[in-house]
């Protein structure tokens, strides 16, 4: 057991930005600046660059050799004006780089390697304020008006915040995470004073607790953590906070707080598991495995992330409808994309219990009287609870079969249901070693560990 | 397809009794009133006999050789009085026929065999009015009184009646039935007036309909059929009869005025279940039994019955609690007593989720985690949906195995406990057959076709 102070000197030594990557990154960002603004003056086009995001607020961390770079146009201007232009100057400004590739969030933008360092160009509207955006980007100016200046002298608070976030697994707003963004931390930084009065707060966190810092919330979010938008009284900064990366994260505080250990600012990497080790768990464990899978669709994880989600959950369903019960269920992606599920048993006895209509229904207990009179059943019609029943034979006994069978009529988001339409593969128990990427080894890993 | 007037003639003809029969029951009644008025004032007891049931009002099905007398004594003498005189009496005459047993309802009664005819003595106190009572004996005589005065030429609708129910089992309020009493079968030919208006009735009662032939009800009852009873305003006549039994007389109402057959009225007799049907069945449900067996208390139906429907549902309970899924279930007795269930498999994995407190219970949580850091487990402690979650062995993954170690614990009524606390086996699938008793196999057969 060390001492917290010390613990968070020697971490805050590791991640702290030293002045010459500062300078660097300093001196690159005003060097791209100037570009925008010069071939804007050059081109006549009413355009200016800003830096915003951690680098602007000098809140990242050491290495992360990302700049978030803003081609600003009045707020008059078309979307598709701004579209091309943007575009054609950040273009310009990464062909003199090492390489450019073209992105998409709500409108495109570049995404451009110069002097080794990742560099977003991102064309967006210079709004009067917040809450009059046109696009999501737009808002991102204001966020760093807002923090840049409360942030000064907090940046280690910050810095510790977000390393001990990744280290617990919580860090990051993207589709794939649903954990803490870089703005979130800051704020909870800029409320509570420091990274440890933090970590104590959240001990006392309640769902659905809620911070407004400007005191000018006006709506009622309904999520586990409220962060209202100092820039915005309609908006919940944390609303893409998963309830269990909340609870994750109030969890590690206490813990930490108890018994202070460096560790926890260190994401653990798993062992992969081997074929060995997957074949006791399954018969130690007793459960059946079922996978389903296919190529990934080359999309980035923002994108791609949800359709996965929305893939297990649908799919989730469907076999909980069908009577099997799912224990554990994830889902991991690289070139191929895997969801995986571990359920009670793959095999169902071959009857099943039909409820029919309420006795008293005349023509729908007739319905179903005379439909089960002659068709392949199990017993009679019978009166149970109430009710019309019937045992009939079960669709479905065997999960993979009725995976293989409906998976295409589960809901698929676009660019999943066009791969899988080419091609998928259900896989049960021990033939998903037949994947040996080691990444999804060190996912089947924690998938039983947790 | 018959015509219903056609039907009813040929079934009331089979089931009225005839002159003679008629005759030979009011002899034997009179003449054992007599007794009991003699005997009364030979003693100097203030007591007299009266015939009540169905014998009394003409609404008995031939064969049905039931003779019910109450020794009515005034309301204001004590019970033990009552009881020790009643008995007394009743005791006197019974030794004059074929053989004789003391019985216990609410108090104690004589059962006895006279002239070919089972008679119940039963002493009883003569109130004011049924709301009076002080045994729930004593309102059979405003009963008695109630249905005698308004049943004149209605008497084969009830016997009609009668004989539909028993035909499709829901004719009896014992406590092994749950059925109608004749005393409901009569206000309900008293208040709708014939057996065909009865039927037409049911064919479109809702779950909770309420009938007050005298309009005086006074408490809401909570039962699927209500009859206010028209001799006391709080009592509803048909609280003892099961939602189903009431879903299956009106299913089979609207049925058999649908297409009025003979075969209504006769109960249809199973055939036994062979060794081969079970192993057939087994093999094509792909489910799995377990029974558990004991030797029948020696007690009457009303005492065993009860006691086994609550064994049934406190085994039920324990096996969904610890996660078998009950598909069926009954209950037989003769000798022996079984209690069957049908699962939809008697083996679970064995793993089991193990669900804590939610996150940020200080107190809880740690309580939680710190029993599960050494335990025997097979995950880590996660965190899913807010609370923490565990991974630990289960404690029965086999249902035969939760049922021996546990059964004793469920909640056993008085006389079943002694006797499996003496000894029970549990029974696994084809283990069943060692059952070779005729009835158990038609229970069986009945268990499956239903």
């Amino acid at each position: 057991m060390s001492d917290l102070n010390t613990i968070l000197a020697s971490i805050i030594t590791s991640i702290r930005p030293s002045d010459t990557e500062r300078h660097r990154l300093k001196t690159l960002a005003w060097r791209l600046i100037e570009r925008i603004n010069s071939i804007g003056k050059a081109e006549g086009l009413n355009a200016n660059g800003i830096l915003v995001g951690s680098s602007a607020r000098g809140t990242w961390i050491t290495g992360e050799h990302d700049l978030d770079i803003f081609i600003m146009f009045p707020p008059d201007v078309e979307r598709q004006y701004l579209e091309e232009k943007g575009l054609y100057i950040a273009r310009k400004i990464a062909l003199e780089g090492d390489s450019l590739e073209e992105r998409y969030a709500e409108h495109p933008y570049i995404h451009a390697v110069i002097d080794g360092f990742e560099v977003d160009l991102v064309p967006a509207f210079s709004v009067e304020n917040a809450a009059s955006i046109k696009s999501a980007v737009d808002r991102t100016p204001f966020h760093n008006k807002y923090v840049e200046s409360r942030i000064r002298g907090l940046e280690d608070e910050v810095l510790l915040l977000k390393q001990f976030q990744k280290g617990i697994g919580v860090y990051g707003s993207e589709l794939k995470t649903h954990g803490f963004s870089g703005y979130l931390v800051e704020l909870l930084v800029i409320y509570y004073g420091s990274f440890e009065k933090v970590l104590k707060a959240a001990c006392d966190w309640k769902f659905g607790i809620s911070i407004d810092i400007e005191k000018h919330g006006i709506i009622n979010h309904k999520d586990p953590l409220i962060m209202i938008d100092p820039t915005d009284p309609a908006r919940n900064v944390a609303a893409a906070l998963s309830l269990d990366n909340m609870c994750i994260f109030m969890d590690r505080a206490c813990d930490f707080l108890k018994v202070p250990d460096g560790s926890y600012f260190h994401p653990g990497v798993g062992q992969p598991l081997g074929d060995k080790d997957l074949e006791y768990l399954i018969s130690t464990r007793g459960t059946s495995l079922i996978a389903v899978e296919f190529e990934a669709p080359d999309e980035v994880e923002d994108v791609l992330f949800p359709q996965l989600y929305k893939l297990e959950d649908s799919c989730h369903e469907m076999l909980e409808r069908n009577d099997f019960r799912v224990y554990n269920s994830g889902v991991w992606a690289k070139e191929r994309a895997i969801v995986l599920y571990e359920l009670e048993s793959a095999k169902l006895p071959n009857v099943k219990k039909h409820t029919g209509p309420n006795v008293g229904t005349k023509e729908h207990a007739s319905a179903f009287k005379s439909k089960y009179e002659h068709a392949n059943k199990l017993s009679n019609v019978y009166i149970c609870n109430g009710k019309y029943m019937v045992e009939i034979p079960r669709k479905y006994p065997c999960a993979r079969k009725l995976v293989e069978s409906e998976i295409l009529k589960c809901g698929l988001g676009k660019h999943i249901g066009v791969s899988m339409k080419k091609k998928f593969n259900v896989m049960e128990n021990l033939e998903i070693l037949s994947v040996r990427d080691e990444g999804f080894r060190i996912f089947l890993r924690r998938f039983f560990d947790k």
